[in-house]
């Protein structure tokens, strides 16, 4: 399995500290060696206490751990939470041996609750003693909530010579319309890199990628997506955007889609994957945004459930979020052109409908205004969403 | 009942022509004289064709009959839809002996789909024969579309001694998030005013009805809301923003509430309507979106269908919408105060559970920060409306 642990020098764990119900639900990610690192966060003005306290930590451009507890999102919960998220860094230093700064941390579950740091704390010392190079699986299985499966990825490219590789973990399901930010997800790399690059690697890459899913149009209040690079692949030094540089992002892009597209594919009550696609439009806004109200569309996302290539909701939900010209616009789904020259293309919509019970249904739009393009992945809506999120607490 | 032909000199008709599979699908209001009139319709950059004709016909700020067919949109239907929606007006015209450019029109249903034109022009005269002080119900019926009832509305007041009536009819349903503008909505009043000043009430008062409801987020191509006034209850003329006025747009307001509110109730597959209401915000449009943003989300349309008390989602939905202050805000469910001081307030989650049971479900959120105000209105999400979209059109 690829996933956190594939770069050299990385070790994970997970644990059961008693959180959630039942499962693990604590997990720890560390490193040797001192990290570049970065992260970007939620935009929501309600941030919860460990964001706030990640962001703190992370100025200085370092780290070395990074924890991460479900079942609880310790947001909204006073200064006693901001105790509380300070108090699992200060344990993981402890236990570590190395500065609470350096230590970074992620909640996710219920907002509002009270933290079991007792609890917590109570686990963190075997959480560390079972840090290591396969602990990955447990890792990203301890950060799930209402995820039916973990989240895992890697990619490898040769930079100068060297090896380098990427993985990466993730968690999603509800909740989910991230915006400069995105759930919880952790990428390491071996990559040696510096602090700056790393961050604007980060920050463009997530624009499309995270950035361009949607589950239910919600933010959260604990959206993080951290990453640290040890420089263990002893790659010299990127320091500039040259060749070195846009090859590392480019792993970084593929890596980071790879982990949105199984978010959206897991999505609560998910069959499908939506997978929307705007190409011409007159700038790259235009494109990002249609893309996306296409995957966030309730009529639509209901649609993709039921196979009903019911093509005017696309041309609908395009049409609120720009100037368009209708007489101009083509639509295909699943590679079957359904309007252009503004009418209905004559398709046959039983076999349209067979098509679109893939794993994946794919939309096309031309909008044959300028030059942009964009995609953007989402799912399909089904009872079992409204029944998954009607008694989430109960 | 009342409805729109509460007001002197309105009558209305409904009829089979055919076009839906079953049901009335095609209504006329007209009235013997000459009214003032205006409209507000969807800003969908994708209008569909008798939206395209009523505006051109509006401009001269007269009109004397409206004709509306249910079971087809007549959206992206190219020259030929324009076509077919001059031809209905053309056709109303002729029976009624009227002009055809004071023929108003407005259709609903599937998008992309041909209207059958033949079917509409056999079944016209029949319809304007029918024409009646007492046809407001049938009217009302003929506009549906997957509305379960029929929403009808009136009001009375008094200006200068003259009762002046006001009476209303509209459907929902689905794709509703209107903005500067709504679904299909139509206002007869006797009431004597300017075509000006119509308009101008007509586009404030939507503002925070309408404009205040979502059931699904999604715009539709056909939004239209007609107003025709003939000026039959012989008050003076109001020609100016005086006390007449303003009781006039009071009323006008209390009507488009009123029909508001039972659209989203009858909202697809809805049991419950949400009230959210957004008291000392920073700025009216905070407070709008604000108010509008929680009745609008999927994860607290959930949760009301499954009455639970999940108040970290309204929190996380304002966050997301606003610059708020966690340690100022204070939110209440159905009366009771479950958030302040940025913490948990202690209740009781099973009664207040139960209480959530209402047919409405209130949302109070006070963000401690200036003086504005707004409400807005939505319904629960429930398995039955993905069952609905899921096969609106198979």
């Amino acid at each position: 399995m690829t996933g956190i642990t594939s770069p050299k020098g990385f070790l994970a764990s997970g644990i059961r500290a008693g959180i959630k119900e039942k499962g693990l639900d604590l997990a720890l990610i560390s490193s040797p060696f001192l990290s570049h690192a970065a992260g970007v966060f939620t935009c929501n003005s309600i941030k919860a206490a460990p964001v706030v306290l990640s962001q703190t930590y992370l100025k200085d451009g370092y780290a070395q751990a990074i924890v991460i507890n479900s079942g609880c999102a310790n947001a909204a919960t006073g200064k006693e939470g901001e105790t509380y998220a300070r108090r699992m860094c200060r344990k993981v230093a402890k236990e570590l041996g190395i500065s609470e700064t350096d230590v970074l941390v992620a909640s996710t579950g219920v907002i509002g609750e009270r933290l079991s740091i007792e609890k917590v704390e109570k686990a963190l010392p075997d959480l560390a003693m079972g840090l290591s190079p396969n602990g990955g699986k447990k890792a990203s299985m301890a950060i799930l909530t209402t995820d039916t499966r973990p989240k895992t990825a890697g990619v490898t490219i040769k930079i100068k010579g060297k090896k380098v590789t990427l993985g990466g973990m993730a968690k999603g399901s509800g909740m989910i319309a991230p915006r400069m930010a995105t759930l919880l997800s952790f990428v390491t790399t071996d990559c040696n890199i510096t602090s700056p690059l790393l961050k604007t690697a980060l920050k463009e890459k997530t624009e499309d990628s995270f950035n361009q899913i949607t589950i239910d149009g919600d933010m959260s209040t604990n959206d993080s997506l951290f990453i640290m690079a040890n420089g263990r692949a002893q790659n010299p030094l990127i320091s500039g955007k040259g060749k070195d540089y846009f090859l590392f992002a480019g792993a970084l892009e593929e890596l980071l889609t790879d982990l949105a597209r199984q978010l959206v594919l897991d999505g609560e009550g998910a069959t499908r994957l939506i997978e929307a696609q705007v190409i011409n439009a007159g700038t790259l806004k235009e494109a990002r945004e249609m893309s996306k109200g296409v995957t966030a569309s309730n009529l639509i996302k209901a649609m993709v459930f039921g196979r009903d290539p019911n093509w005017g909701r696309i041309l609908a939900s395009i049409g609120m979020r720009g100037n368009i010209n209708e007489k101009k616009v083509k639509i295909w789904i699943q590679g079957v052109n359904v309007f252009r020259s503004g009418k209905k293309v004559n398709f046959n919509p039983k076999f349209l409908s067979k098509k679109m019970g893939n794993k994946k249904v794919s939309f096309l739009i031309d909008l044959c205004k300028g030059k942009a393009r964009a995609k953007a992945w989402g799912c399909d809506l089904t009872p079992e969403y409204v029944h998954i999120n009607a008694h989430y607490r109960t």
